[in-house]
């Protein structure tokens, strides 16, 4: 069988600064401030690996719904998403143990409420970030419409 | 046996702006602007669930490092990490199946090179992001000292 050989890579790099602080980049995006959360000693108001791993999943999960979204011409008005992630110890290793993802999708017309769960369940399994993590991922979404 | 049950929660929130551009927010820190890989119709200049994630295990490497440094009164003057992840086909689903960390640190003293080396690894061992996921992590540490 003939094997899809596409590959990607991604980089970013990071410099240490001071204590837990460090700046992080990635070739003409903005650079940013990070930190260890404060209950690890970190500074306040920085972003952290945490943070950035559970983003990972939450934005990619919104990227895999607007690809199904406009392959199968669903119209959405807006989609915000919280997501958490829960750290703990497992087998004596810390770890995201698993990750709750809460998108909230405004739909234009009522008619298509059941095409916009199926296609997020679809990004929830076809997220390459959920692909390439260990944690639980859960997605929990409420979908309304305007008329 | 008494179990560890120390949890901690991580939250983040994207919003969808247009295409496949958003905004992502945690409490109290700068907001980032997503987007997509230039590749996957992105646009150009932003942050993307990808770097996001290789940002992730970076940044956590770093931390875990500078923890143990700490612990074991481990001098050095900097840390910079190059970090890259490959995205690719993986029995049929994309995800990223592996990562190469390069730090490079220098440190005050050539005595504690060794002892450096031994921390590096404890800390891709012990990496609480690399606990979490599938990819393959490779950590590749140059470390100098200044005399």
């Amino acid at each position: 069988m003939k094997q899809k050989s596409r590959k990607f890579v991604y980089k970013t790099s990071v410099s240490w600064i001071e204590e837990r602080k460090g700046i992080l980049c990635s070739s003409g995006k903005p650079t940013i401030e990070v930190s260890a959360p404060a209950a690890f000693k970190g500074q306040e108001g920085m972003w952290t690996p945490e943070e950035l791993f559970v983003a990972s999943v939450n934005t990619c999960i919104k990227l895999t719904f607007i690809h199904y979204a406009q392959r199968d011409k669903l119209e959405f008005l807006s989609y915000e998403s919280e997501a958490e992630g829960t750290l703990e110890s497992v087998e004596g290793r810390f770890m995201f143990s698993e990750l709750k993802v809460r998108p909230k999708i405004k739909l234009s017309s009522s008619n298509q409420i059941e095409k916009a769960k199926e296609l997020i369940q679809l990004s929830e399994k076809n997220c390459l970030i959920t692909n390439s993590i260990k944690s639980k991922v859960e997605v929990i979404p409420e979908i309304s419409a305007q008329s």
